[in-house]
């Protein structure tokens, strides 16, 4: 397939294609600056007519519920990734399609993962045309050297409600693995033998597919409680043996750094909070899936207690550090949107202060506002980020596409973003004159911390005002460059090809930057 | 203002207009014969950026956020009705829409109350044009001599969640009574001073209005837990003294009987049930507002007890009797729809198997199944039968509007659907030759259970099966009919005019039937 495109300018001088998989799309405006119009997207009506009288949905397996969903050439079928790394529907949904000799599918998961790699063989035989969804190891390869049919369309969790809420994305099939559910359709995360702690990924999903299917491994009567997606959405159930491993929720990211370099980081972030006056009673912060971001929290946890102050409440992902915090009392709230680990699931089913989100109520850019704007502070990781501040989450700077976004674009709506970040990686310096690709805009992310200095973004000079005098090592962004370049050098640029491979989506829908075909 | 309308037969032989204030209407077609094309009603889509930062949407009071929601002429205007007869607020909006002189608004109450009656004013000043909703007491009176300038419309709660998903009802602004509330417009009903219970009456209101303003009399800090009500739908909060007088949540109908007739005929309900083999380990029942329906619920307990079984689950309104079920481990779980009293309001915020509900998940005709159609047996109340079973529950046999519509349709698709009712109310017959208002095909009223007997309906050959033998009261319902009408004689009919004031709703958008005007 040639993909031919006229490539436009956005607002922050990235070049970006017109048209995206044959649809086209509106090149980023700048922050707060697209007003989208028009309505979302309108789902069929449904009727009690087509369902059973006794509500039981139950059918005898995937296969047979995917083909009642009229599975065909081209459709659009969803999964989320609760389950992370251990997920084990998704794949089976494209073997079946396979099987049935169904193609040019579009996979749209929330995330994908390692455990997904055994997808590239569906998209080399024909069954996926594209994924819409994070690219992340061998599938990110896989479309970074320009083997994947469509283009790869990146957005953030918030990004991907909005989408199926306004209707860019439509949905034939949402397939939700729950581990708990009842005949009718009712299913949660937090109970079962896999429980994964929520399913709020799932819920777009559920509201806007024109199918959904319930897989589940446990059954059980209904009312099935908590109903974190609703039956009154759902039009098949199938019982499986196995839908997921919950102790492969705990990959990757997830793991807290053993890292001293990270720690210090981690501390030197928690350092500057206090100095700059955010960790205060009631304060709110969120930490991201990064080894280092993930410790931020343990240290957040160590002012509070020395303060003798506590958080009104963390955004999870929930992890070990965040429950225990609430158990503690440093924390009243957890309000999660996907449990890190075992412990995050525990804490979700038994301690009523630890409550489920979905991107809906969190980050949704065209909803009522959202939560994620309500947060203090935010802490997150990045691959790159440049000497205007723009952050890059996506690709590595061999121009690999090796992440996807996760929360990360949405989080920059809080109100203090800060990268810890090391000045450098395998002797890289992460901080470029441009970042690869632009994932997030310079103007929302504040400061940078490395383990060889503080930058403040300059639009933030009540930040650098608090900060004065507090003997922390505030340098700028160009400082902090210059110092891995005398160390690494100025590193080699990835060789592009033309192609764009792929796209990232900004949190209203536009379009903020390409990623280019890797020449090997 | 004079109505012209061409009448159309519907197919249970009922004369509906072809156009309801200005509207073109589907005519009533039979259980499971309309099928709904289309899409459900898709709201405009919302950006961040007309909303606050730090996600404080607290305006000065009522009046501001109407006039910034845009409140003018022709509005359509929302309200719920969990505080029953003791809602504040529903009047103040019409005061101050009278003040602005405002003209021909449409009330759209999920349902309304005695304490309502003030809006009469506002209707004789032109401030309302009409009310969608039920029309109960002083304003079925009003209506039913032709005092309204436009044609009521009766919805089912089911029916009205299906009018505002379909699009039926577009709804400008609603205005959403809440116990507890934060300033994102998070909010609940089972917490405060004015603790009500739920909200899910304004679940739908919530979602597809065009502008939703919370008002409470308990701000709390972010995060309002439970969020019954999603703040990322709410563009504006207001914070006044008082909201509603939750004491007056016990109204009217939700009064258990102390009348003995009354009593027989729950007891003889639970009777009927024991010998038809409805009430068995784990079946599950709805009883509803009525003062007998209510009392079944108490004699269902002492079977329940006696044979040593549980419920899996009750359908609220719930009150003190089901509460007391569910302490006493005869029940799994209350899925509750309005809290009838306080003991029902304190069990919800405490008991995790008191479960809040909403018209979507319990009622929606127009989504894949309902919760209703679960439910092994209700029990409802009705002011009229007929001897093809169909039922009335709106209007009395003087042809006066008296009552809402209420879940009593929805509740109908259930598996057994009983009506214990006297055969007689002050010396005249409750079983007719046609009921004054057909509210309910008999097709899907099965048993109608007076004090000098029981009839079951032909369709249900099952029912007669079982309870052959069993010494219950059983006779044919035109035996009943005699029965009474030897005691009472035959009633005159009320004497109405040609024009039709109101109509009512079936569970699927059609028009079942029409109220015409009473002529004194």
């Amino acid at each position: 397939m040639k993909r031919e495109n006229n490539m436009l300018v956005n607002a922050i001088d990235r070049e970006v294609p017109s048209t995206v998989n044959g649809s086209k799309v509106i090149p980023y405006k700048g922050v707060d600056k697209h007003r989208p119009e028009g309505f979302k997207y309108a789902p069929k009506v449904a009727t009690c007519i087509d369902f059973p009288n006794d509500g039981n949905k139950l059918v005898s397996g995937l296969k047979e519920a995917l083909i009642k969903s009229g599975l065909r050439d081209g459709m659009t079928i969803s999964t989320h990734h609760h389950f992370r790394n251990g997920d084990l529907i998704a794949n089976k949904i494209f073997e079946i399609a396979s099987e049935l000799n169904v193609k040019n599918l579009i996979w749209f998961p929330s995330a994908s993962f390692e455990c997904h790699s055994e997808l590239i063989k569906y998209m080399d035989n024909g069954t996926i045309h594209h994924i819409e969804g994070s690219l992340n190891g061998a599938l990110g390869r896989y479309v970074s050297y320009g083997n994947m049919k469509g283009m790869g369309v990146l957005r953030s969790h918030g990004g991907r409600y909005q989408a199926v809420q306004d209707g860019e994305v439509q949905i034939d099939i949402a397939v939700i693995a729950a581990p708990t559910a009842d005949g009718f359709g009712n299913a949660n995360g937090v109970n079962g033998p896999s429980a994964c702690g929520l399913l709020g990924f799932a819920l777009a999903d559920s509201q806007y597919a024109n199918k959904v299917v319930v897989v589940t491994d446990n059954l059980v009567l209904f009312p099935c409680l908590p109903w974190q997606i609703q039956g009154n959405y759902v039009d098949y159930v199938v019982k499986v043996d196995k839908i997921g491993i919950p102790e492969n929720i705990l990959s990757g990211t997830t793991a807290i750094t053993k890292s001293p370099d990270r720690l210090f980081l981690a501390k030197l972030t928690a350092r500057f909070c206090e100095h700059a006056g955010i960790i205060k009673d009631g304060f709110s912060f969120q930490a991201g899936a990064g080894g280092t971001s993930l410790a931020v929290g343990f240290y957040f946890a160590e002012v509070l207690k020395r303060k003798g102050i506590k958080a009104r409440f963390a955004r999870g992902g929930s992890n070990k550090f965040l429950v225990d915090m609430l158990k503690d009392n440093l924390l009243d709230f957890i309000l999660d949107g996907q449990t890190f680990d075992l412990d995050g699931v525990n804490s979700m089913r038994h301690n009523p202060n630890h409550v489920d989100t979905s991107p809906f109520t969190s980050y949704n850019y065209h909803g009522k506002g959202n939560f994620a704007q309500l947060v203090d502070v935010v802490v997150l990781g990045a691959t790159e980020v440049d000497v205007n501040f723009n952050g890059n989450v996506v690709t590595h700077s061999d121009g690999l596409l090796l992440h996807g976004l996760g929360g990360w674009q949405n989080c920059l709506f809080s109100k203090c973003t800060i990268l810890p970040i090391p000045l450098f990686r395998d002797r890289i310096p992460v901080i470029k004159d441009h970042v690869t690709t632009v994932c997030g805009p310079g103007e929302l992310i504040d400061v940078i911390i490395t383990e060889r200095g503080i930058a403040i973004n300059p639009l933030r000079k009540d930040l650098i005002e608090k900060t004065r005098g507090s003997g922390l090592p505030i340098k700028s962004i160009y400082e902090l460059k210059d110092e891995a370049e005398r160390i690494c050098g100025v590193p080699q640029k990835p060789v592009f090809g033309d192609e764009v491979v792929a796209i990232i989506k900004w949190v209203d829908g536009t379009v903020i930057d390409s990623v280019r075909k890797v020449i090997e």
